[in-house]
């Protein structure tokens, strides 16, 4: 082993925690697995180190082999699935099996499956009964909103095992409730990590990288950029005792970085373009309707996800068809015959139409060839032409995405495009 | 070790695969790993037994750790992640180490490496180099897209690796041009799974699963319900030699799905309900637009995601504010002051307004309460009323989807319903 000498890890310090996602619905496919992604989340939060996740199926013997290995290395086993009352649900046996512990009925558990039954005078079946057995010495974590509950149990020193159901929604009601306050009562919470997310649009993540490479190498807190369709994300994470610490770590950073991209950086968070429209208009107290041809309703789609979007948001036109473009929006059928109905023209007479008709004080306008037909040498796929019309705003451009990308990805950037220009001159509307 | 005699595991009959998902991302929660999923489905496809899925972090030892583990367990071992350039890249540098084999530059890689440069003339950095580097032995594992390639490797008898990148999109690529073939030419395919997914809306799993008992205990094929928002989907799976095999199983048992579901079966694998409204109404020759209110542009958006939908999809209305529905579609203000914005009447005097506007064969109209304010006792959030105006087709219902459910998902519910009930519709416009 002469060239991996360097590469050994220390058994004797086994620290941190690992998740055990148990289920061959997963091994086959059938299903993705998001409880991995939010419990690391939350262990990132409760600053609990992380270093492996495992999926294994509903089988006794591996189910076994990995509890096994986990308490040899790690302090603390989470394991989600396999606590119903089906023959397949085999977690808590298995675990107890595996420390020689009996289970245990417990009576507070019966008493809760017996309230949950629809009508309280039936008798829980064998099967069901299955679930209010626990190793002896566990506590329990209960599950409010389904049947089957947790286990909180240390079998052996430096070593507790968690067990959650499946049901994402049931796992992550048990953690908030329970789980996360019995980590930090038994000491297994260390350091606080937090984080927060900046969210970019109209910048590359490269040029973004490449404006902030003092950023990317700090180590406490570390910076962290991510790209998807239409986006870029910073991630600053800090970590520190407690949140206070953490946030006077994270705040300079996430203020240099506002200041390097300016107007560039449109959220935090969870925040999302379109919510940010909505409050600028919200403000202004001014309204918006929208023309679309390319992206179908994918704009006015988005706007109307936000709880009282109706208060700034009248409507739009989907404006697919050219027939439509003239007869509902007014747009005069000899600037379609000169210029195309992916034109400048064109967009700024859909959007002068909707502001008119509509009588609102924004209306954008979009139209483009999302392909994978359509094109020409002159307008190829993904070239999208956008007007906004504001009170004292009148704003035409085109964008062109390229026409390697697929129709799915064309609309997507044209609505991300379109609300974050959006933004801007609602900004700069003065 | 009483208890646990029964839970053994045969160490020398290792057979099967597993899959190492590596990246600090992945256990940060920073991402979803859909990769597992993916690869699980493939694997299930060529009849490779699966059992264990594992996510690390870019640390050498635990990688080295997780890849001596699989060695001794399983047959085949996928990874995705960390090869590309940056330091943090460590998988083909640790797997080679672990199996004490040299890395060797591979000129193929480096020229491929070069013509993926924008500029050809630009130089490859040390970084960059780094991808052309392959473990002594392995085969090439080309990447059509992105720039680091994977291996195909068999460092031990009865072990084979097969690296690919995190890219979903590139592993994707890489698997299906190549990575699938190598698996069946070197033998590792075992007998052939495959199936097919059935896909019912206006019937829940329960009822579904209520018809089928005796499908749904079957060996081979494997039948099972799953349930998502305003769909079920039904999964035959049969084991067998080779397609013909798996296909003469499955054929049957898909006949009497349908027949026992009729219309209420949708679609096959990949189908959705806006294409079968695309392909029933371009057989037709016939022409639609949408008045959307409640979903926003959402059955626009979804239609228009069609490859050349505007052959039989005109455009729409989104009368979200209701002076929109009178001046716009020409709604008498009477009806809706006499019965309110979410009414049949309402919905009705939308979908006649649309036809007769946009000159088309068939309207659709949407008018609920998406809540999550709004509502009232008579009419609550989640009431949704519809209307389709055909040739010959005047339909309007409503839905109660439920106060309990989120804003989200009452527009889609919302959605899918008008779609399925569109596609009905047309089927029976005689």
């Amino acid at each position: 082993m002469k060239k991996s000498k360097k590469i050994s890890i220390n058994k004797k310090n086994k620290f941190g925690a690992e998740i055990l996602c148990i289920g061959s619905e997963i091994l086959l496919g059938n299903i993705v697995n998001t409880n991995s992604q939010w419990i690391a989340e939350q262990l990132a939060i409760l600053g609990i180190p992380h270093f492996r996740q495992t999926v294994i199926g509903d089988n006794p013997a591996r189910l076994k082999e990995a509890i096994i290995e986990a308490s040899n290395r790690s302090e603390i086993l989470i394991t989600t699935g396999g606590l119903g009352p089906t023959p397949d649900d085999i977690t808590t046996k298995v675990i107890a099996d595996t420390f020689e512990t009996p289970l245990e009925q417990k009576n507070d558990i019966l008493i809760d499956l017996k309230n949950k039954l629809k009508n309280k005078h039936s008798k829980l079946s064998e099967s069901q009964k299955k679930q209010s057995f626990i190793p002896k010495g566990a506590k329990i974590i209960n599950n409010y909103s389904g049947t089957a509950p947790g286990i909180f149990w240390t079998p052996k020193k430096n070593f507790t095992i968690l067990t959650f159901p499946g049901v994402p929604s049931e796992l992550k009601d048990m953690w908030v409730k329970e789980a996360s306050d019995l980590l930090i009562n038994n000491n297994l919470s260390k350091e606080i990590i937090s984080s927060r997310v900046l969210h970019f649009a109209g910048i590359s993540e490269s040029s973004l990288a490449d404006k902030i490479p003092h950023l990317l190498k700090a180590k406490n807190p570390t910076v962290a950029t991510y790209a998807s369709t239409g986006e870029v994300k910073v991630r600053i994470t800090a970590k520190g005792d407690n949140l206070k610490e953490t946030n006077r770590y994270i705040k300079p950073i996430e203020k240099e970085l506002t200041q390097i991209a300016g107007l560039k950086c449109f959220g935090v968070d969870n925040e999302t373009l379109e919510e940010l429209v909505f409050k600028l208009l919200l403000k202004r107290k001014e309204t918006l309707a929208v023309a679309e041809s390319c992206t179908g309703g994918g704009i006015g789609s988005k706007l109307t996800k936000i709880p009282g979007s109706s208060k700034i948001f009248h409507g739009g036109v989907i404006a697919y068809n050219d027939s439509i473009k003239q007869r509902i929006l007014g747009v005069p059928k000899e600037i379609i015959n000169t210029y195309g109905a992916v034109s400048k023209q064109v967009v700024e007479s859909m959007a002068k139409g909707v502001q008119k008709k509509f009588k609102v004080n924004w209306a954008l306008s979009v139209s483009g060839i999302a392909g994978p037909t359509g094109g020409s040498k002159l307008k190829p796929v993904g070239l999208v032409n956008f007007c906004i019309k504001g009170p004292k705003t009148l704003l035409t451009w085109e964008e062109r995405f390229g026409s390697n990308k697929t129709r799915e990805d064309i609309q997507k950037l044209s609505v991300l495009n379109a609300l974050d220009r959006l933004r801007l001159s609602i900004i700069k509307d003065e």
